[in-house]
């Protein structure tokens, strides 16, 4: 069954208040976000990944969730399976790293065993607290759309993790994503409409003038590449098209009032208007939107 | 790793105020209490199993942990891995009337991918409120150990899942459990220490003994057998230490002082004790403890 039709029938059951209608990333439950990602072996994440950078990453998603929606931290829970000892001892060294990285404390959880050679499948729930952000609801025909650093590094960093040369601060991006929960909560009171780019900039910002009910324009020569990109894939139209429908960025896109400007370093790449669907230009160049925006699979 | 080992390094991690030292099925956060339990296909149900009953299970084994706590239902969150559409559709179904069957929301959750093949792993996230339960801590010497129910059924209903011949009744136990939620919400004012029993009767009294550093004694003879486990079973010592040591009842546990009656069905089966260990008799001969008491694996 597709993600499609699996969450339509959701839908048709009984839903909690705090799930709005299961078309965000997150829920809202006694004053809380509540936010789960699950991670698969040979889909989400590369088998000879180092487990500590699966721990990095698997937390880390969460937490670009609770960024998203401006909330402080309150803690993750972890199911996780148990398989050998050295696997397991680096994804706890993994998990150390992160959970202080973030002033993250771990709440709970359940380890459960696999058969033997099966893929692991790892979930992390995250909570956080005091979250001030609206949803990927409500931008507005007029407001600007941001995105916060530079796009496409991780699926640069993808490549390289399936063998291909490259630079590692690439690598490091795909496997130590950093959720951009300081600028959450600085954007938070500001933005009209906010989401992490996970699956790609083009797929989410279609999403959220989706759900806004609007069009959105995107004009691709103003996508923030960084010096790594440009160096490893250059910062053509090709180039740009690339990054713009890579995934795992975990950066902020948001919509805001086109008079003004954040507090945080931020990039404006488009803008919403009535209508609907997404349009790209690079320059003044009108461009055909690719087939292709970003992964299909993700979040209920 | 095993469990222990997991959980021993876990504890060395910054860990949130309402994780309770992970020494708890459930953590409390924001007034809620919040527990998850993942399934895997091959170890925690049979990949012949129908997927209604997965869906079932998954969510009741979860509830049951809020009964243990006397909690209100809130909701669940659901991780759940796309696969085939009739599998799929046969889970939603499941799903639909374990949810009306316990008046649960769905609050949110992830879909993810397989590889084509690999196991299932499911994971639900379930919250309560009002939680008025003690935790397994609090057992005093001289209380009565009781619980609810009959116990054993469900072991005998794997046999039946296996392939044996048996009673419908044993299997719909294993199944299809049914927490306990109105006892639990009945028990919960009264009860010194509380917990469900998932691993097995004697283990899971074992556990609530170490937790409230104190010996526990049960009389195998008073451990309550339903009639279709006698006449699946019978009910001699071997046929009792059968049913104490099988998994999966979900029935509550509970200690209580020795002068109070509980308001719901339940049986007196055993007695706290200044001291540490558990020690069996049947009648009135002592038992040796025999060296499997449960299952080992477990929750978090």
């Amino acid at each position: 069954m597709t993600e499609a039709e699996f969450l339509a029938r959701l839908r048709t059951l009984p839903l909690h208040p705090g799930a709005h209608g299961l078309r965000d990333d997150a829920a809202v439950l006694a004053g809380m976000v509540v936010t789960t990602d699950t991670l698969v072996e040979g889909v989400h994440f590369l088998p000879g990944d180092p487990p500590a950078d699966v721990a990095w990453k698997l937390v880390a998603t969460n937490l670009s969730d609770l960024a998203a929606k401006g909330a402080l931290v309150e803690g993750i829970m972890l199911n996780h399976p148990l398989t050998d000892t050295v696997w397991d001892s680096d994804f706890l060294d993994g998990l150390a790293a992160v959970l202080a990285a973030f002033d993250c404390p771990l709440i709970g959880g359940d380890t459960v065993s696999l058969l033997p050679g099966a893929p692991r499948v790892l979930t992390v729930t995250a909570f956080g607290v005091d979250a001030a952000a609206p949803a990927r609801t409500g931008a507005r025909a007029g407001d600007v759309l941001w995105v916060t650093g530079t796009i496409g590094d991780a699926g640069q960093g993808l490549a390289i993790a399936k063998g291909a040369a490259g630079d590692a601060a690439l690598l490091a991006r795909y496997r130590r994503p950093v959720p951009r929960l300081a600028e959450g909560r600085a954007l938070a009171p500001f933005a009209h409409a906010m989401m992490d780019v996970s699956d790609g900039l083009l797929i989410d910002a279609g999403r959220m003038a989706a759900a806004s009910g609007l069009a959105v324009t995107v004009d691709l020569a103003t996508v923030p590449l960084s010096a790594a990109y440009r160096a490893s894939a250059g910062d053509d139209l090709a180039a740009r098209l690339v990054a713009a429908t890579a995934g795992d960025d975990y950066e902020l896109l948001f919509a805001a009032p086109s008079d003004w400007t954040p507090a945080v370093a931020a990039t404006r790449i488009g803008r919403f208007a009535e209508g609907e669907g997404l349009s790209l230009w690079h320059d003044r160049e009108p461009v055909e939107v690719p087939a292709r925006l970003g992964f299909e699979h993700g979040v209920i």
